[in-house]
Order: structure tokens, then sequence, then C-alpha cells
């Protein structure tokens, strides 16, 4: 349950029907797991925050966000949560253009961790095999408030049996989880898709991308297709909230927890953990 | 300027942050032209609206909202201006998962009509070669609220030279304006770009799709490529509430306003003007 809404600096939980965000998902936002008060992961979350907002022209303080957050964090009931931090250019401009709007809006709201079976995290999760394509552009890598193919993936089942779906891009390659990022092991090496097309740059994929090769294990980031997720010796899905989850099944094919990405769930709930 | 906000009926002009509108563009919107109180094209804009909101699973009432904007138009002060109709799937849901959420938004607000010189419509336009291009997706022909692509291809110019921006798409090949569709004219047959891939189909491109034979001009939808806008008799873009503008320039090419285009602009005209 959501307890707290902070907009501009001020405890409100609404903005104006103008706003940009509404009006176009002109905006990007990041989820961030917070222990103890304190942001996990937090280099890699304001990179890419302050990346996106370069690559969409969208003027925001960091150093004055940063602080606010600091206050918005300590005034919260819970040490432990999720923090959600929604940037968008605010209102005004003239239909499309944003020349002449008002300046970016500062949302902020925190949120009780979601809670999962410790299954997914032990014993793995099973895949759903989404219909729905993740199209090309240009907005590539960035968390923006353009997420509608990722809705209507994630509305493709119900019930308990998936615990994340998975989505191609037109052409078939692997992609992404609907709010995860994929990896495969083959031969010991980690492989996990190319996302200059299509996709979100997950922190925790950044994560694991920057520290592999400190826990031994060699990366690959390249085109990948299904026929090679099959194939794979361990397959797992990552967030900055959740961390990892083994995959145990996909389509059907079924995987044992495998020793690498055992090491890089445990490595990357050390981190989560604060 | 906007003159009024209604939200679900009751006169408020804001909405809660939890909104899937602002979180994931989960939505769509609809811009009509207003005379005398009355929306002009009004059978296709409730169509398109329709339709998208069945592709999309988002259930309302089209009967009640219909009401709505009748007695929203109603209050006005003035007759004639453009009412925006912003539909959301509202708040709540699990992340993407919409499962749960709270039943749609309806927004409507109302602006004046623009106001642009009226050579646009009777010498014609200078049209802007955008960079953006727009990515292919499954989400093509609706006027959902994921429209960044459109906002960056608008942002990248200023000033008065340009009265409007072409976008193409990936491969290189023709799709619309950044807030209208195109039209070519070669050998006095309409010619408009296929958008089963990205791009919005718009009130007015469909209005000269049904009509055009009734004029007496064949119309064809296909793919189209930059050489042959180039090589084009005549050029134009068209939407629901600006009507029918030439295409006086583009790069290095000039047209006049063909005997097509006119025609075609004045029947638009008639029925825009209620």
């Amino acid at each position: 349950m959501t307890t707290d809404f902070w907009v501009d600096g001020e405890p409100v939980s609404s903005i104006p029907v103008t706003d940009r965000g509404l009006a176009y998902g002109d905006g990007l936002f990041e989820t961030v797991r917070v222990i103890k008060r304190d942001l996990t992961l937090p280099e890699l979350h304001w990179q890419r925050l302050e990346n996106s907002l370069n690559r969409l022209d969208i003027a925001v303080d960091i150093e004055l966000l940063m602080s606010e957050v600091a206050t918005f964090l300590s005034l919260q009931s819970s040490p432990d949560g999720v923090l959600k931090v929604l940037i968008t250019r605010g209102s005004g401009g003239r239909g499309y253009n944003p020349a002449g709007c008002s300046g970016a809006r500062r949302i902020l709201s925190f949120h009780a961790l979601p809670k999962h079976p410790d299954s997914n995290r032990n014993a793995g999760i099973t895949l759903y095999p989404c219909s729905a394509r993740l199209g090309h552009n240009s907005l590539a890598g960035m968390k923006h408030l353009n997420r509608l193919e990722n809705v209507l993936a994630r509305a493709e089942w119900g019930g308990t049996e998936f615990q994340e779906g998975l989505m191609l891009d037109l052409d078939g390659l692997l992609v992404e989880g609907t709010m995860s990022n994929l990896f495969l092991v083959k031969n010991g090496t980690l492989y996990t898709p190319a996302l200059d097309r299509c996709g979100v740059s997950g922190v925790c994929r950044e994560f694991i991308l920057r520290q592999a090769s400190g826990w031994g294990i060699s990366v690959m980031v390249q085109e990948l297709d299904e026929p090679a997720l099959l194939d794979a010796d361990e397959v797992f899905v990552c967030n900055s909230v959740n961390g990892v989850w083994p995959v145990a099944r996909y389509r059907d094919i079924s995987w044992q927890v495998g020793v690498v990405t055992a090491t890089v769930r445990d490595r990357v709930l050390e981190v989560l953990n604060g």
C-alpha cells in the first residue's frame, strides 16, 4: 500500500491534468529498493535517471532531488520499502511542442516492499511466453513513461502459475521480462540481450554487467533468439527491487538453479539487503 | 487558453498521481474540433475511440461519455473550440498488471481553437525533416498516450519557418507529420502511407479515405518512401482540428497548391466549419 506522496517537495497526491506526463508520457521514472531509509544501488539509479533526463532534454536539479528524496524517506513510518521517483516535463508547451512549458515536475511515492514467495528466489519461477512484442525505437534503454507495451504484455496472464512474462521483439529476438531483465548461462558464461532497439536498461542488469568479472564470470551482451534460451544451461531474470529470480520453467523446458545463477543471486541479494 | 476541465463528470482539474495514464501512458485521447457546441466528424472520433478502447481492453460507457461531453460543451462560454477527451485505465493494479484497477478515468478539457496564419491553408506550409524516427510496434493506429516520439520530433525545430515536421519510420519510409497525416498526389491519384506498423490513424485522414471516391478522386494506401514524396505533384498534411494544409516546400523541393489538394482542402473545410 502506498503510504505517502510528494509533488515538487510538497505533501500532495495529485497533479494538474495538464501535466505532459499524463498527456504524452513525457517523462521517466525510477523504482528503488529502500533499506533502512537508504537507497540500494543509488549510483546506478541516479546515473540512469540523469542520462535519460539528458536524452529527453528535461532539466532537473539532481542535487535538489537527492536531498528531497532523503528528507522524504526520513519521514516515512517504515524504514524499508520501494521509492518511486517520477519526473515529468511539467505542464504547458503547445501540443507536442515542449517549448515554453513550466519545467519538470518531481513526484515521489513510497510503497511497501512487494511480497513474493521465497520459492521465486530459491526454486525459481515459471516464465509466461507473452504474445505482445516490443517494438523497435530510439527510446530504448530509458525507463520512460511510454509503457503500454509492458502493460499489454502483463495483462496476458493471471493467476499464480506464472511469476513473470518473457517479451520478444518484432523480429522474435529475446528482450526482457515485463518488469525485469533476462540473463542466460551457457558453458559458464553469462549472456544478456542487447537493448539498443528496445527494452529498459535495468539497474540490476547494469550492476551484474559491471560486477561479473569480479565474481569470476564472463558476460556477453548480444543479440539472442528464443532457441538460445531453450538451449541455455541456466536462465534468470532480475530487477533492482526483487533481485534475481532463477527461471525454472519456460514452455516445455525445465531448469535447475545452477551455480552461476546462485552466485549472481546471492551477490545481488547482499547489495539489496543494504 | 484552457477554460475548463472535468474529471469523471466533476469540475476538477487534477488527477491522483496513482493514475496509470501518468505512470505508463495507459490510455488514449481524442482532440475534436467543436463548432457551435457540436463536435465535427463525431462518428469518426467516437469510432476510433471505441476501437482503441477495445484494443487496450479499457471499459468505458460510451453513451455516458457522449452525454457527459454534450453537457460539458453546453457549459463552455465559447461555442467554438477544441475538445480533448482523455481516457486512462484509472488508478490501481499492481505495477504493469492492470488486474484490479479502479476502472477508467474520463478527463475532458476545452481549449481555444489554435490560431494559425491563413497562409498555412492557402499558400501552404514548409515541412521540417525530423531526425526522430517512428518505431514499429503493435500499437500503431491508436491515439494512445505513449507519444514521446512525437514530442522529441516536435522539439527539433523552433521559430516560424516550419509549420509542421515530417516523420519517417526506422526503415526510412514516410509515416506522418508530428500532429497530422500525410498525403501525396501523383497523376491525379491520392496516396497516403499505410499505418500498420506505426503512426496515428487520423480522423481527417479517415474522412478523406472514405469520401475521396465521391469527389472523383482515387486513393491508395501503401508503403511510400521519401523519393516518392520528392517526386509527387502535390503534397498536403491534414488533421481534424486544422483541416488540410498544402505543403509548399520540403527540403529543396517546392510545390504549388494543386487542384486535387484544393478540392480536398475545401471539402474538409466545409465539414470542419460545422
